[in-house]
Formats: C-alpha cells, structure tokens, sequence
C-alpha cells in the first residue's frame, strides 16, 4: 500500500469508540456501535465500516436517538427475554441480552431475545456470531424503512428487511448469511443512477407501479423483493414477527415516524437461539458431523459458503491490521471534530 | 358440473381414512393422512389432494413405512417437544405433539415441535393452521430428497425443502405461506417435457452443471433455488436445521436413503410455534391490529396474500361440498381395491 496506514482492530475499535463518547453517547452505547462498525471495517465489508459513522452521527445530532440512554433487561424466566433499548442504538440493547439469550436456549433448547424501541444501527451478522461462538444456531430478523413493493403491488410498503442465520462449525468460521430480502440494496440502484446505466429488470418499479430500468424513475418507485412472490412472502414474515409480534415499529410505521431514510430507523429486533445439543438429545447422530457433511457437499462442487470473504479478509486483519486510506484517516479526524461539536450542543 | 358427484367434507374424509385401514394403517395414522389429504382437495390444492393416494399406498406396499407405528412423545418441560414417529407418516406425529406446542408455546412464549424418524408426508400449511387457529404464529421446514443446486454448485444437493408460515388474524382466515425453496416443482419441469415446450432460463441445470432451458437435459440435472444465492442460502438452512439440528437425514441423505424420488422421503420436521400475547406483553400495541395494519395495505396495493385461494376454495367446499369428477370416483374405488390387497399382504 502507497499511502495510509495500517492499524490494530482493538486500535481502531478505541478510536471509533473514542468519536461516539464524544458525540455524547454512553460508555455502553459508544464501545458496542464501535465494535459493530470495526467488525464490518476488519471484515472488508466496507459499506458497514467506518463509512458508517457519519450517518450515525447525523442521528444523533438530529436526536433522533438517545445517547444517554440505558437499556433495560426483563427476564421472567421463559423463553422470551426482552431489552428495552430506550431509544439507545440497538448494539447495547443486544450486548445486555446475548448472554441472557444464550444460556437460556442452553437450558431450554430454544430462546428469543426482544429488543424494543431502538434506534437500529448493526448489520446482523455480528450478532449472529456472538451466538454461534457460544455454540449456539441463530436466526435474526427486523424491519427497516417502507422502500420494497409486495408483490402484485405498486408501492413501497415492506421494508429491505434482513434475515440473518448462523450455525457454528468445530474448529473453522460458522456457516453464516445476512441478506436484505430486496432484490438489491438501494445503494445498487444509486449506483446505476451516477454512473448512468439502466438496471437489469425485476430490480424495481417506477411511482405509477410498472416495471422499470431507469434508475431515477426506481429511486422515485419502489424496490422489489428478492424471489418473486417467495421472497414477499418472507419479507412480509419478518413485518409480522419483528414488527407486530413484539409489539413494534413495522416498516411503513418506521417510516412515517421519522419521515425520510436519511436518519437511523426506529423499530425493534428479533433474534432466536437454537441449542443443537438439545435439539438433538434424544438422537445418536452427532448435529455438528451431520452439518458438516452437507457444507463440505456444498464446498465440493465450487460453491461458496455465504460470508467466506469475509472470513477471509478477517483472518488478514487480524494478523495484519486494518489497512486505511490517507482519506479515510482524514475522514476520521474529521468525525472527531462533528462528534465533539454534536457533543457539546447535545 | 355436468358429471361427478358433490361429497361433503367430513364424508370424503371418512372415505380416504378408510382407504388407509384398508392398507393395515392404524387408525390414528389413517385419520390423520386423511384429513390433510381432504384438506388438499377441499381447498382445490388437487396436487395435495386425492391424488396423493396413490404414492401414499406405494410407500405402504413398499414398506418404506411403517403402518402399525405409534409415535412417541418425550416432553422434558423444556421448549423442545419431541415426537419419535417410528417409521410412521408424519401427519399422526404431528397430530400428537400440536396440543403440547401449542401449550408450551402459551407458557413459555416459543416452543418448538420436532418430528423425528418419519416417511414424511403432508404439505406444510395444514400443520401452520393447526397453530394459528390456538392464536399462535407458526414457522415450520422440512428437508425433501436432493434435487436442487446450490447456487454456485453443479448437481443435485438440497432438497426442493419447503418452509412455511403462519400469522392469525381475527375473524378471517389466517396470513399463511408454504413455499418449496426451488424456483418451480419439480412437477412443473415434467409438464414443459411432456408438452415439449422449452423452459424460462433460470429454472435448472443439465447434468454437466450448465444452464440449460430443456426439460430433458434439466431432469436428468437439478433444479435452481429460488430468488440465487439468497434462496439457495435459505434452503441450506432448512437443510441445518430440521436435518442435522434435530439428528435426522438431510436432503441428500434422504436420497441415499431410499435411492430414488418414486417413494415418500423418510427424514424429520421442525415446527416454531410464538405466542404474539407473550412476545409483546410488555408493550402497550396490540400486535394483531398492527399486524392488520399492514396486510391490509398489502391488499389494499391490489396484491393478493398467499392462500386466498386456498380460503376462497375452502370456504365454497364447507358451504357446498366438494365436486369430484367421474373419474376421481372411479379411482377412489380403484385404489379401495389396491389398498385391500396391501392390507392383506402386510
């Protein structure tokens, strides 16, 4: 590398951290939005990076979310265990429950944790691999803003909303996805407006509902699903499990409270834990073997597993160091100086 | 109708159960396929209907499953309910461990059902109804024989493995999905073979892992996941967890099982079944009137929720009666015939 330099993971989790205590958030809030930034940046996932701060900040200046907000757990000993974010970024809210999570699913086979009333900030493979770390199968989900057509409909409603899954692999990364359940990211077709370039059909559909390739009629339309009416079907699932269910924000809702994408949504999330050993107790088969035996199938024609770039990228960083750009080393003592000014107004 | 006869719903059941004592089943394991068969045919689902019988009977004769089977339940208080099919269809497994999770899932806010070691047959949908009618929401999967590419992949490795959901709602028939995870049936491919029509791109690739739009090269290779990678991505975690999780055969295994797709697959089922009461206790929102919410602007976009035709078939079979043709009656007493000789030779 020409220019840059390159810097330590826990290094780079202190500085990010370091941004966030200055905009005012709490010890809590500002370590767990930082290690779920610095994960993205290590994992060469670069739109969850560091690119991701400014945005973040911009949520707090608008107070939009609570900085100093301390969530709270409740635990009445079933197999639903709640965190009520108070408005806080949802890292914090998931870093008090997991722990709860996990033993729970190890005690009964299967738990969830709720969180309520977040401002949604993680990509939710992280979380994902806080379970899977503990042995643990994990599935995740939440809504996000109106910006998807249903199928058969003729405007944003549902949102991209993500569905994650984990399952841990002895002795190697765990098998993991984290996909939107659009048929692209937003971003995608963004991209496609500046460079200039229709977009592949089934992407989206302009304001009056019909199909189109034209980015900027998309941009004013809505998004499709990923999958036709199968992938509608599951992005409606995660509205009413994520949203309805636990008593929170859908993503029509999410949007007409904050009124534009530009801000961090305001809902909630869903995460389930799995115990493979209780799942399988009565069973002589080892679950671990029996996985392992249809990933190694999946790897052995030439497919790839979901996540393994990341993996790879992870293992250099680690070893390595995070590589930065001058711009982005810039970029961040930039965001020092609007964390300290959002800060002191806050 | 010109021809045929009108059957009421409770007579056809009390018909094709006696079909399957006929073949030597017990009665609960008649009872019970018959009901989610009729349930196929009274909501004009004819690919789940009576049609069935007939690969039903040919498993018995077989004797890839067990007719005099009992399932049985372990319940150790937990969120986990086991039933041990013993070689049994499914559908009596089922029919033994839904009243203990439906009630666990009331206590404990999430329960799961697991079916283990049984020739597995039913469409999904009926079990999902089976919860949502206690009030519950319902998630259930299953593996299925190899016949689909992981995305990437060149050959037959993942089932057409189904996944369905359920959300009741009040005073109207639930929000249900059941979705095979392939792009088309397997079926459908058969359909442009015999009328020798090329098939749209995407469904399938020939035996050489090439995409390929004929039907006879696509039988003798794999279908393709729905919605690529996210899709495929899915599938696999079917394949994790309601195979190896639960300690029973995955896809492929399945197939290694019985060595061809002719037999009804023997392997296992995981049901989730969520207490919406539970989930959002703490919250002040009704989840099912924001749930209504937002099925009611999918419908209001001119979208149909999967299943309405289903409902609307249903709602005509209970008032009317269901119509069968001439020659469905003709097979119906053919395959009287055929059972009695399988009961006999048992």
């Amino acid at each position: 590398m020409a220019e840059g330099i390159v810097i330590g993971v826990d290094d780079l989790e202190r500085q990010v951290a370091a941004i966030f205590s200055d905009a005012g958030l709490t010890r809590l809030q500002a370590d767990c939005v930082a290690r779920v930034i610095v994960a993205g940046e290590r994992d060469a996932c670069k739109s969850h990076g560091i690119y991701r701060i400014e945005g973040c900040l911009r949520t707090v200046a608008a107070e939009k979310v609570d900085p100093k907000a301390v969530p709270e757990l409740a635990d009445d000993g079933t197999a639903v265990i709640r965190v009520d974010a108070k408005g806080a970024f949802s890292p914090a809210a998931f870093a008090m429950g997991a722990p709860v999570l996990a033993q729970r699913a190890k005690e009964l086979g299967l738990a969830a944790l709720v969180i309520n009333s977040c401002t949604h900030f993680s990509a939710l493979w992280p979380e994902i691999e806080v379970l899977t770390d503990q042995g643990l199968a994990a599935m995740a989900m939440c809504p996000s803003y109106s910006s998807v057509a249903p199928t058969g409909g003729n405007a944003a409603l549902l949102g991209t909303s993500p569905i994650a899954f984990g399952w841990p692999r002895p002795d190697r990364p765990p098998y993991v996805f984290d996909i939107a359940t659009s048929v692209v990211a937003r971003g995608e077709i963004e991209l496609h407006r500046r460079s200039g370039k229709p977009m592949p059909e089934g992407w989206a559909i302009d304001k009056a509902g019909a199909p189109t390739t034209d980015p900027e009629a998309a941009l004013q339309g809505a998004l499709l699903p990923f999958g036709g009416h199968k992938g509608s079907a599951i992005s409606t699932m995660i509205e009413l499990l994520a949203g309805a269910m636990i008593g929170d924000l859908t993503s029509p809702e999410a949007m007409d409270y904050l009124g534009d994408m530009s801000l961090l949504p305001h809902h909630g999330e869903l995460v389930l834990a799995f115990s493979p050993e209780k799942f399988s107790a009565s069973r002589t088969d080892d679950p671990f073997q029996r996985a392992e035996m249809l990933l190694e199938a999946i790897i052995g024609q030439g497919a790839r597993l979901p996540s393994q770039r990341r993996f790879a990228a992870r293992e250099i960083s680690l070893r390595d160091g995070i590589s930065l750009s001058t711009k982005e080393i810039d970029s961040l003592e930039r965001l020092r100086q609007d964390a300290l000014r959002i800060g002191k107004t806050g």
